[in-house]
């Protein structure tokens, strides 16, 4: 079979690549070829493997080619973050909605043009809900929490769910939108994601650097590890669309936890120096955006295809470790 | 002031533009011009206005050259309608999805160039709302309940008060979104919307011609007037955005009935002879649509801003026969 993963560079992208060529198959089908699309190159280990072909370039110029292409299924992960969107509302519109949109009308024209629709995997984002003045948002969200996305970001990641919903019930595509609770620890330096420092937080520390954490402690927000994440976007790929349970998003699960609980994890898992090295500085650009997030998740529709959050915190810091425990480069921030 | 009524000279459209008029005023300010944006020219007697401008032809090209003119508010009620959208997906596309984005984009050009933003009453839909395998329709929809568009009409609108609400947020636009009932009863032919003989099983029987109904006659929904619409509109444009309340959109109020409530409705009205016009015959595709839609609606917000609905189905009938009683040929059907 062939696949694509928009934004497959990308570090959940690029774990999930690597997960795929280890297990080999998806389905119970042998995986001959991963077209990886990004705008950055991946990782070398996954560019020297014979079942992976590179795209580099924007998404939007690359996805109407797809139209003359069989793919049998497609992860799309390739999306500008909160803050680059919060930031500059054309490079949101562009990356996020048009990129998708295009995807989607290449898939419909394989489909118009006599073959099979393809299997299309979305990474929606815990981003799409919000309060309004008109709701409140609950202590926790759920597969049917009514969304009220606060940000672009979430506004278009919310329009990608309903389109592919409608693209699905057409029967031009098979899609599944699963909504990626904020994967922490992220290696390297921080993005523009306005959710950054919950890895800043963590990651510095650790590679003996200080790190500032824009917001209270009393902080609440959903997390998981890459792990976890990639774990269910495979497992929503194979499901079978009853599994699945309707065309809604669903939630992927999470750890609900303060930032003072990941401090708490951080001393237990490093000791007391390590977190000593976390600063509280209020920056209100970020408190304000991060107002407006889940506190917390439930994920009763993942949980029902298997899926299960990590037991803790301290679990997914020690994962963190593990992982680039043979890269310590990376725990240095110098990746 | 300066408005436009995209769809003005649709039905909804033309009695709005007429109340506009007869009004004078918005907001305690003279309305000086509208200019009516429609496929097909409005009814003479808003042409001969001396206010009113009509630009004929697809919105999609119209739109674009709103950039550099300056509208106070848009109503923005042009659309597709749902049976249309499902036969043509690419029709519901451009002039449901990408007509509504065009004209966000050019009122953004606006405040880009320094102007303040227009004021936008979207028509939504009481179409968002549908059951998913993941989550039932609940009895009654409310301002809260979670949309789970089951047409691709009823996902563009959902998508545009999204975006609208985004765009809303960023204050590119002073956006709000009004999810319209079901409009009956409707004079003229039948339309292509799935919902056109919710109108047809009263007006055709009041005409003297025989009506098919495609449904049973348990079938419940939310209708409302064409005045109580009207009303509506213009109530959430003069609406402050604190009385509107967050940014979400908002039902507007409907009288819940089932078909056969209906028709003792038209009997009590117009009497049995005209009610026995009137024969059921199953339209699968008709009926498969229908059964996706809610069975009746609240509308608290609505309420909130001393919006009611009709005290019931016979004053509906009762507003359409007083309001075409002086064009007679509505009554048979060939206006």
């Amino acid at each position: 079979m062939k696949l694509m993963v928009t934004g497959g560079a990308g570090f959940v992208g690029a774990r999930l690549v690597r997960a795929l060529l280890a297990r080999g198959e998806l389905q119970g089908r042998a995986i001959e070829r991963i077209v990886i699309a990004d705008q950055a190159a991946p990782p070398a280990d996954l560019a020297a493997d014979v079942r992976v072909e590179v795209r580099t370039g924007p998404l939007l110029s690359q996805v109407g080619a797809l139209k003359d292409e069989a793919f049998d299924g497609v992860f799309h992960l390739a999306s500008a973050v909160s803050g680059e969107c919060e930031a500059d509302f054309d490079l949101g519109l562009r990356s996020n909605l048009d990129t998708t949109r295009a995807l989607l009308d290449a898939l419909r024209a394989r489909v118009e043009a006599g073959h099979a629709p393809a299997r299309l995997v979305f990474s929606s984002s815990v981003a799409v809900f919000g309060p309004d003045a008109s709701v409140p948002l609950p202590a926790l969200v759920t597969d049917t929490t009514l969304p009220a996305p606060q940000t672009s970001y979430g506004t278009h990641k919310l329009v990608c769910e309903h389109l592919i919903a409608d693209w699905t019930r057409k029967g031009f595509v098979d899609g599944r939108s699963a909504r990626l609770m904020t994967v922490a620890v992220r290696p390297g330096r921080p993005n523009g994601a306005a959710s950054s420092f919950f890895s800043g937080i963590i990651r510095e520390p650790l590679a003996g650097e200080e790190a500032i954490c824009p917001v209270d402690d009393t902080v609440s927000h959903p997390l998981t590890s890459v792990r976890a994440t990639v774990d269910g976007l495979i497992t929503v790929y194979e499901a079978s669309r009853e599994a699945f349970g309707g065309r809604l998003a669903l939630n992927l699960p999470a750890v609900n936890v303060t930032v003072r609980q990941m401090l708490d994890a951080l001393e237990a898992v490093a000791g007391p120096a390590v977190r000593a090295r976390v600063r509280f500085e209020r920056d209100e650009r970020i408190a304000g955006i991060v107002a407006g997030w889940s506190r917390g998740a439930t994920a009763e529709r993942a949980a029902a295809l298997g899926l299960r959050p990590e037991p803790d915190f301290a679990t997914i810091i020690r994962q963190y470790i593990d992982d680039h425990a043979a890269h310590p480069t990376a725990l240095r921030g110098l990746q």
